[in-house]
């Protein structure tokens, strides 16, 4: 029997989704295979829609595992989330056909970034916001976030440690708007290149800064060379929002395109 | 010469804004004290606008404080950050006449409480959110608190401890409204009793999960009688939002009437 999970973490306690060689620090995926292995009482290996990497949060990531042991959706939630630390929780589970794969089968995936903007750093949400202290111009960051829009190759916003095979990706949205003093940037692609969110934002702050004009961002999409784009914006302020999935595998509104 | 500083904290790391009795648990009065006094190189004391307790947040607490160092407001705000936690921050700094008083001069005190309403527990956000899993009528709590505006003696809702000479205080607005998972009340009075805002919560949660009617909270108001009313909420969904005060003190737009 196969299940998909919503899962939920808080991604500063973990040291990315996956275990990355040294022993010793948790990641998100043991600790969630170790809680469904303790509910099933047997080894479960779960496989996500999108890997984050440490400090990135997780608002709805997707996993699906396979397990013949007879629990109910409400068991598996309940169960498995009494057994996760504070930092994460299983938000639903479904039954899915044997066919259903958590990364294949996605069609599209959603980030968030968000960026305190003021002088001073954020002390109440400092978990979840990025901070930068020169003003931004958030309409300027979203006009020049456009260019990106569509199938590109996104070599410049790669990290030199990815390992996708080519880099053309399908960006579908992105905006950028400020509430007050946070200035968040909403972005959805059929899959991302590693960092590539991060790499994007932080090419997006120094248009914002105006260190650079809105232009640059078409530049360097279209120069592909990753040593021109900006800083890799910090972590905490990114959410894997979650990944979407066609209507037909019945899944939550909430990860259905 | 005295000074307003507007603060933010994470209450999740504090025992409440100020020390009460045992010692060796920080209160945010206290941290923010030794900062402000290492800044001065003098002892300083402050004086809030309104006191939280244990694992209450502060988006905009105000405190006033007397100093005879020349510094510059930039000079306040950055050199005291740079000695706090990474859990608290003063926004800004601004000289005040000598009359002005953080408490005295607050024409009233704002409150948020959020509450995550689903099955299963908070991860990313349980430092600023509780939790409650009975499905919540949103609206009907909305009509239920119309019930406490207007100038009321809130004895129903004060705590055992409340140390207030009289309960009359005068609830200028408040409003729950659902967005996706969460429930938010936002609340508004000229000041406030100790566990006014968590016990009007608890008495609102009882009517939204349907175990009271939506007259219960005015028969509540009316009766006085404090061991009706629901249970405190917790106090991590509690968010001191800020005082307001008259604009001819010259304060902040976002603590000013």
């Amino acid at each position: 029997m196969r299940y998909a999970l919503g899962v939920e973490y808080d991604g500063s306690e973990f040291k990315g989704w996956q275990q990355l060689g040294e022993s010793g620090c948790a990641s998100v995926q043991a600790t969630l295979q170790d809680a469904l292995s303790s509910v099933a009482d047997a080894p479960i290996s779960v496989v996500c829609a999108g890997r984050t990497d440490a400090g990135v949060h997780g608002e709805c990531q997707v996993v699906h595992f396979d397990s013949d042991v007879e629990r109910s959706p409400r068991g598996w939630v309940l169960g498995t989330t009494t057994r996760l630390p504070p930092s994460v929780c299983v938000r639903w589970c479904v039954p899915v056909v044997d066919d259903f794969h958590a990364r294949f089968s996605a069609k599209a995936r959603r980030y968030r970034y968000r960026i305190l903007n003021r002088q001073v750093r954020p002390a109440l949400y400092r978990q979840i916001l990025s901070w930068e202290r020169r003003p931004l111009d958030a309409d300027a960051m979203h006009r020049a976030a456009q260019a990106l829009l569509g199938e590109n190759d996104f070599g410049a916003f790669r990290s030199a440690q990815c390992q996708a095979l080519h880099a053309r990706r399908e960006l579908q949205s992105i905006a950028v708007h400020r509430q007050g003093e946070v200035v968040e940037v909403e972005v959805q692609a059929n899959a991302f290149l590693h960092h590539m969110v991060r790499n994007i934002v932080g090419s997006l702050l120094m248009v914002g800064a105006g260190e650079k004009p809105e232009s640059w961002i078409g530049e360097l999409l279209a120069g592909r060379d990753r040593n021109l784009a900006g800083p890799t914006a910090p972590p905490q302020g990114l959410v894997f929002v979650g990944p979407l999935y066609a209507c037909s595998w019945k899944l939550p509104d909430e990860v259905t395109l």
